[in-house]
């Protein structure tokens, strides 16, 4: 059997930034051909980075992204890297618009391609037949769908290309590989990560390899673009579905392998094929000379390390890729800050952490205290802006009681986090987690104030679950546990009147969570709800919480995506409607 | 020739009110029948309102939509209407999802649906085709398509039945209505306003008509959906594509008439067609017997009352569908929210917009004075709050100057509006034009708060022609013109610090708003601005303010969507992104 030394090149682009994205792919290039590889494969879009959205209907992007991609070729070859195969995902265009219309609206004038690159020239180009179009995709509605299946015959060996979505869909490229007789089958990859995506993504993936009795390489890119967040664990699988290599997650790799494909013996192409013959050097890869790489399998960790991870990364690439060097927040003592000054601190480092605590008349002294042993904990800078003398002569100019009143103390916080903010450069976090978001359990313009939210897609019973995870942690490597016992087993409240707790306005968290589940992800009806179990009463007011509260859900801060429906981008409801049995 | 009494029944609907659309619905019809009509037809989604968005994805939120529809259909029965054809759209569903997929996705499960109503049952059913899923629509992206034209047969015609954008594609339904030799070609809608709208839209009516030589009936809905503005303007054409009747446009109607379309002679159906007989009574409108109408044919206003008029209806049917009672808006005597003020005062009376004054130590003396003018004039309560002594504290407290100081400000501001909101229920209207909002001109939680933006998609050259015509329009009238000349006529200055005006910043505005033209909606690139003539320089500023701020903007209020590009919902770019040459 003839043997290919592949590589997988896990990295983290940023969109936009063709000049720095084509730099790591040259450096990713240079050192899997150190590593001896005939063929360097990047993610979906690794040019360009992911989603592009609307910037695929701008001429003047696409243009640009086809002249870097031709231009990668050139330099990969003048940097003596020319004859290692090298796949690349990226934005192409503009074509024409893919049908005609009478108005003059937009349509699609890109595609989703991997170009094939060898010796200063692009060899070969694939684009994604399969755009999905639900979730967080919006790929029908920007790109126009190729319809034929790339193979690369190299070294004897056919490998079949496809991206991404090829891959889940039946129908399309994917159905061809096994009349392809593919040894090979590759697939690039911008699969955004969610809690339970293992549960179906390596599955698939060991299916795919079974039912086309071939080898199947898998490789994503890693990192957090707004709130998605690609987790990377590219893999290797052979004709059985055993796993042969794999990267770690939520960090960039390359993944070096040697692999021993089924060589190729079709001579006539199935309708729907195209073939290119790619001329790789001899090399001590095919012959067996190289020295044998040591097995590079990666252990996937437990879940709850899995979304700390993804949430550490999340956060710090938004305050990287947006150019901020730290962090400000709210300490209030709670949990929910808590977990957050940890998470930026595990993200940007503790001194890139402010956390600042904002008293008022009624916060408790535990809120203080609490804030205090935190910030002493995790060594971020800490400092105390009173509330009080600042609230009063607004709440008296504007004569406001009741919820008025309380929301106020919660605007001071935000203007002085904001003043903070504008005043030295720092990125202002939003505390607030799924489960207050969902129901708008907290002050449009006061604690909803920041750029980045870590918690938005965490409800309130994994926040603390996360708080223990991240304690026993640090105390399985000896370290102090991050976040005070107190602030994780005290009753939560927003302390903005006497003896306030969440449940005086909201049902026990573990209700809470378990309805906006069924409701939000699992998508179940009124009537379903109660016949699910819940409560009719507590269903009827938490979904007139949901619904009324939408509005605020579209100006809250973006934050790292973990389970199927996040709030935000990916849930796209008008704000104006009037709920009948929904 | 058979005659047909038509009835165009041009609907306000809220989303998801199935309730009080359906009792519209049943009071159109009667008024529809006691003028004597044969068929009346409703908009596009008329039943549930349009756009539904991901609501599609509920099984239980179309369950109920089915059920609606059904009930409807009894009802009219009920009411003694059940012998008038009714066609009213509305989202059909559950449906299995279209196609399999081995992730656990959503896909579409709802159909885009004309419903055909007599009798006290849904006699027919005609599924859109042609799916939008550009700009502002998600069609492919929430329903399945249908494949099958629907002709009625009725009193000797055959008519026709298509949903709004399989009127706008070539290929698909509208291409079967010729072979069909349909006489009437019925088109339901919930086409969004457009400032050059009527350029493509009536042409296309006329277009199609010549084209399948038949009549045309092309109904409307009306009203505001968030951003969306729908404008009515339903028509009835000839064969010749000459008008034959039209409703005004940005109010409900019921257009009502007589039309003698071409006797159906096809025997043998042309494929992808079906087609149902309905029984009509003979009435006097076959006979002749019935009272002649008076032409109803309204004349299209100009093109900045037809703006002005977009933009009344969307900010009051935003407050109406809301639930509101009444806006608050801080007054500056500035151009954007004195026009701010007097579309509200047209939009839902001036006893209910409560402006408010809030001078600084900044403050110029025509800011107050032109504030109280503008107040005296429209007739709206007027009230005063300083912000100097509320402002002091926090600054001194938090050590703030330069740009920060400036935004403390406006934060101060946004704190005072949302206060008194919160007291008493106002909705907070912000203030800022399309120009401001492109580049980022603007404090983030401070002007920018608030919930409806009634200027968002208005550059700011128009806001100054929109005053003038304003105020030559009460002239015209013999009424006070409602904006101080001084506030049309001195330069606009944030007043945040000492002879600032919006100069210092930005190039002058005909200038900004030119070259956003271009950028936004026109697509050019870097390059392709400075060709077109704009300095170089400040096309790069310009260029960097707008894709800085575009975070902002993901932030900012909704308001009347009244070009092809607005900012906010139907412009998707990435937040994070480093442009190359975009």
């Amino acid at each position: 059997m003839p043997r290919l030394r592949l590589a997988l090149a896990q990295t983290n682009p940023i969109v936009g930034d063709l000049g720095g994205n084509s730099a790591e792919i040259v450096a990713a290039v240079r050192r899997a051909r150190d590593a001896g590889a005939d063929l360097v494969a990047f993610g979906e879009m690794a040019l360009s980075g992911y989603p592009i959205e609307d910037l695929a209907g701008r001429p003047s992007f696409l243009a640009a992204c086809r002249r870097r991609a031709r231009g990668l070729a050139k330099e990969l070859d003048e940097a003596g890297l020319g004859d290692v195969v090298v796949v690349v995902g990226h934005p192409d265009g503009p074509f024409e618009p893919r049908r005609f219309t009478t108005s003059n609206a937009p349509t699609a004038i890109a595609q989703n391609v991997a170009s094939v690159m060898q010796n200063g020239e692009i060899k070969a180009r694939y684009a994604k037949h399969h755009l999905p179009n639900y979730s967080v995709f919006d790929e029908y509605r920007i790109f126009i769908a190729g319809d034929e299946l790339l193979v690369l015959r190299m070294r004897g060996v056919d490998v079949a290309l496809i991206i991404c979505e090829d891959l889940w869909q039946d129908g399309g490229p994917v159905n061809r590989v096994a009349s392809a007789d593919a040894g090979l089958l590759l697939v690039i990859n911008a699969s955004p990560y969610e809690r339970d995506k293992n549960e179906v993504r390596l599955p698939l993936v060991t299916r795919r390899a079974r039912e086309n009795d071939t080898m199947v390489a898998y490789v994503n890119i890693v990192g957090g673009q707004d709130d998605l967040l690609f987790d990377g664990d590219s893999v290797v699988v052979d004709r059985t579905g055993a796993i042969v290599a794999r990267a770690p997650q939520f960090v960039p790799h390359l993944l070096v392998v040697d692999i021993d494909p089924e060589a190729a013996t079709l001579t006539d192409l199935p309708e729907n094929v195209a073939r290119i013959e790619l001329a790789l050097p001899a090399t001590g890869s095919e012959s067996g000379d190289l020295k044998p790489l040591a097995a590079d399998i990666a252990v996937v960790p437990d879940e709850l390390e899995q979304v700390w991870n993804a949430l550490v990364l999340g956060l710090g690439d938004y305050v990287r890729k947006n150019g901020f060097g730290s962090v400000i927040l709210g300490l209030s003592g709670g949990i929910d800050s808590a977990v957050c000054a940890v998470l930026a601190a595990d993200a940007i480092g503790a001194k890139k952490v402010f956390g600042v605590s904002m008293p008022s008349k009624w916060s408790s002294g535990h809120s203080r205290s609490d804030a205090d042993d935190l910030a002493e904990r995790v060594g971020l800078d800490f400092s105390t802006q009173a509330i009080a003398t600042l609230v009063d002569p607004i709440e008296e100019q504007l004569k406001l009681d009741g919820v008025a009143a309380e929301n106020l103390q919660a605007r001071i916080r935000g203007i002085i986090l904001m003043g903070l903010s504008n005043q030295s450069g720092h990125l202002v976090l939003t505390t607030g987690n799924k489960s207050e978001l969902a129901v708008g359990y907290s002050t449009i313009y006061g604690d909803s104030v920041g750029g980045f939210a870590p918690l938005k897609d965490v409800p309130k019973m994994l926040v603390w679950e996360l708080a223990r995870w991240r304690n026993s942690f640090a105390a399985r490597r000896g370290e102090t546990p991050r976040i005070p016992e107190n602030s994780i087993s005290k009753p939560p409240s927003a302390e903005l009147r006497p003896d306030q707790t969440d449940q005086d306005s909201l049902p026990e968290y573990d209700v809470l969570d378990a309805l906006l589940e069924q409701y939000i992800n699992g998508g179940l009806g009124r009537d379903e709800l109660v016949e699910y179990g819940f409560d009719a009463a507590v269903v009827d007011r938490i979904i007139g919480l949901v619904d009324h509260s939408e509005w605020k859900r579209r100006q809250s801060a973006i934050g790292t995506k973990i389970s199927r429906t996040a709030f935000g981008r990916d849930r796209r409801l008008p704000i104006t409607y009037h709920p009948t049995d929904i």
